[in-house]
């Protein structure tokens, strides 16, 4: 499945470039597929997997954060792999020319 | 932790009632304390056993859907608890009034 | 058409109680229907309607905060009304037995 | 400020690239900076271009949609600008790598 999250630290001022740095540590190094947008981070792989590593950056930032709003939306979909790859090449295709990405 | 979630099936008509009702069967008999919203369910726990939960119902809706897209929001606050009561009631406090819920 | 909204004022402090209460005041006052739970507040109504309110209540949680995360969660359906009400009783009716809100 | 947002036809089966790619033309056609991921799609403007554009695609995926549902998630940040390219690169740069994008 492919899962974005996005993890906001509270109360920490209102640059958060430190703690998404040290998110971005932890999900470089987990081996899951990912790729990261201005608004988020997208991750493949099954429940467990994706959401261990999302747990594992949430702790991370409220290691120094009082409070922490993580937002998480999950794309099921039986029987399909390397859609982190596939749906935006799906839609390209679809209009016979290359997207911003 | 405050946890908001809807589960949302894909590919199974316009109509998702029947599937809602599966979901909130399974919140209703998990024990946890939980409140059910025109948009949503907010549930209150620790990580493991909210995620459980989740995981649990969205693997339901998967029984009989061939895709279904979940979107989570986690509020985490460091020794607060029965906030799934206290939020609320703090903002008509300051308010003064009691507000629609 | 529903829309649930959430406002998080990011570098205000860890207590957010003060900004919901002024966002709550602009949604009481608006006269859309509307239920606030602990995670959110949902509204019922035509796109702009409800997306002016959203509107007028960041922007006064940004008069205070720098920097403003607001989420926005949207169920559009053709022909439903007054679904505020109807969808929670919908589940209920389902399962025979009343839920908590 | 930075605007996600995700639009999702519901009871139009479980393949919804015909409807994404109707958004994405729309998007690539405002002239609004958007990059596209495997979760939606980011876009950098004022509020009330970046929900006109929004609109204009719910509207669209509505007209052969019975039901949709519309997520979108916005980061608005007093006196920063073209956040759409140096999020990403804040990131990396902290990291002294090149992430996945």
């Amino acid at each position: 499945m492919l899962v974005e999250f996005s993890i906001i630290p509270i109360g920490v001022g209102s640059s958060l470039g430190a703690h998404l740095a040290e998110v971005l540590k932890i999900v470089d190094a987990s081996g899951l597929p990912y790729k990261l947008n201005p608004m988020g981070t997208v991750i493949e792989g099954e429940w467990d997997e994706t959401m261990k590593l999302i747990r594992k950056c949430h702790k991370a930032v409220m290691k120094t954060s009082e409070r922490t709003v993580t937002i998480i939306s999950i794309d099921d979909r039986k029987g399909k792999t390397n859609r982190i790859e596939a749906k935006v090449k799906s839609v390209e295709k679809r209009l016979g020319k290359s997207l911003k990405k």
